[in-house]
């Protein structure tokens, strides 16, 4: 059954004894939007725990407070923040498959797996959504407005990212108005970056191969580069978006070789291109700007096969003309 | 004599001829507002332009439109935007100074030059400013939100600088619900660099000097590195940010090479050392999170100066303690 925020205010009003679930490889705007609802609901007066998250890196380590859930709690009521599928739950959430009472989240992909949906596929962030509920039972305090800074920041890039809308900009500034220390949280997310993960950019640049006028860049990252500055895979998150930053790139190609003979491919592309039906020709999918592939090979030859392949797609386009 | 916005609209009102004057070497703030107020004070039904900026560079070609004012243009009424000073005024404007009817502006440390001076130093970008000033007069339409959204977004590097405000946000809302396509805005000035930038960052990253527990870090670019990539002015741009985002840095030099024998040094500090102290010691100053100096000397002499420096005013501060 599906919900407005209103509604979903309302229901969380009428229960108690709350489990707050967070999808696996948590980001800033899941933990934001599950902190933030347990704190409200606690407000409330309500029992409220968030589920802790097995892939939760120490990035996020300010944020979780006193909010995570003992071993041994029961829950009457269990919500899920910024999941779009049970496939999406963490691996110590299985046992609470079918049992979802309300969904709240923002994926225009959301299944609907809960018994209760509210699902609000305009907004940027889960944070806006959680927000919306929050608000409806009074102003947000700084408790809850430092995570729901969190999550509306992490998910537009700091409001740099095409998705981030008015209302984005509305919320962020009703949460600083709070006095959080919002600088904090940029600084340790938008303007932080380890030795490590500086190297392997640079490195990337440095071997970068550019096809097509420029217009076609593809990088990679070899096993022996993560090796060479005992990077982690903290240190290649969303690493993709190093190449897609060019200049004058339309076609940017990320590669990981994952292991040996074995390469993941990130391909995201403007307006000219369909990247998925560039990755369809090796096996992958995805969306026309962003899509992915796995090539068995060196990483010298998952360059060989993608440049092909987004040959083969562009020369397509062009005797269509 | 100091005005407020409300007063500073209704100067406006009152006159007409108006040329608006930006600062040398403009960025998108001074530009934004410029062309911003040009486009009010047209459909106020009054004549206005821009005056050309001979240091303006191409990143900002889309935003002129038609407001540039012809060489024979005889205003009536100057105006500034974002100049805080006569000093700053570019080289076409020098037979202005003295002559400025109203200042409009957001530096703590604006001279008051002008007949009328309107200075708000609590915004982050003077384009606040300007909001309010439009805003007396009539909401906003794309034709001028497009240029205030680059003036807000590029003083705050797209939020996330700690001079962003509540009320930053609240004037994006507004600019963006005109309908304005502020992506583009953001991918042009926030999510695109140049090949010959990211060489040049990868170079400082690669060439970079840790000491003190990787507490400090020293960067430099050299002429060498400047004639590698065919690199410009327009490459090197803010290009200190690069070694302050290093994670655990906590004391981040950028040395440039200027000519063979002279460097400038940019130092950037948390709240343990007074940057200005350390410059100061070289001959240089600023503030105590920023500051400056110049070495005559290599490269390598700079670095061993500024790390002399650096030690002399930190070993100060323990003697103290």
């Amino acid at each position: 059954m599906t919900l407005d925020f209103r509604q979903a205010a309302q229901l969380l009003r009428e229960r108690d004894g709350f489990l707050i679930l967070t999808h696996h490889r948590p980001d800033g705007d899941t933990i934001g939007c599950a902190v933030a609802l347990c704190r409200a609901l606690r407000r409330l007066g309500k029992t409220a725990y968030v589920l802790p998250n097995p892939d939760a890196t120490a990035l996020f380590d300010p944020y979780w407070g006193d909010v995570l859930a003992p071993a041994d709690f029961q829950p009457d009521t269990v919500v899920s923040t910024d999941i779009a599928s049970e496939s999406l739950f963490p691996s110590n959430a299985e046992a609470y498959k079918g049992k979802v009472e309300l969904c709240l989240d923002h994926h225009p992909s959301n299944t609907g797996f809960a018994r209760y949906n509210c699902v609000e596929a305009d907004k940027a962030a889960c944070g806006e959504l959680i927000y919306q509920v929050i608000t409806q039972w009074f102003p947000v305090d700084r408790e809850t407005a430092l995570p729901l800074y969190l999550a509306v920041s992490t998910d537009t890039g700091c409001f740099v990212y095409s998705n981030t809308t008015p209302h984005t900009h509305q919320v962020a500034a009703a949460l600083m108005e709070t006095g959080i220390d919002y600088a904090a949280v940029n600084k340790r997310h938008f303007r932080t970056k380890s030795y490590t993960r500086l190297r392997l950019e640079s490195r990337m640049i440095e071997t970068m191969d550019l096809h097509h006028s420029g217009q076609t860049a593809i990088a990679a990252i070899s096993l022996q580069d993560m090796a060479d500055f005992n990077a982690t895979e903290r240190d290649v998150e969303d690493i993709a978006a190093v190449v897609g930053q060019l200049e004058g790139v339309l076609t940017a190609v990320t590669i990981r070789e994952l292991k040996p003979g074995e390469c993941k491919l990130s391909v995201r592309t403007g307006d000219h291109l369909d990247a998925s039906k560039v990755c369809a020709l090796l096996g992958g999918g995805g969306h026309a700007a962003a899509a992915g592939c796995s090539v068995l090979g060196s990483v010298a030859q998952a360059k060989s096969a993608i440049l092909t392949a987004i040959e083969t797609i562009q020369n397509q386009g062009k005797s269509k003309q």
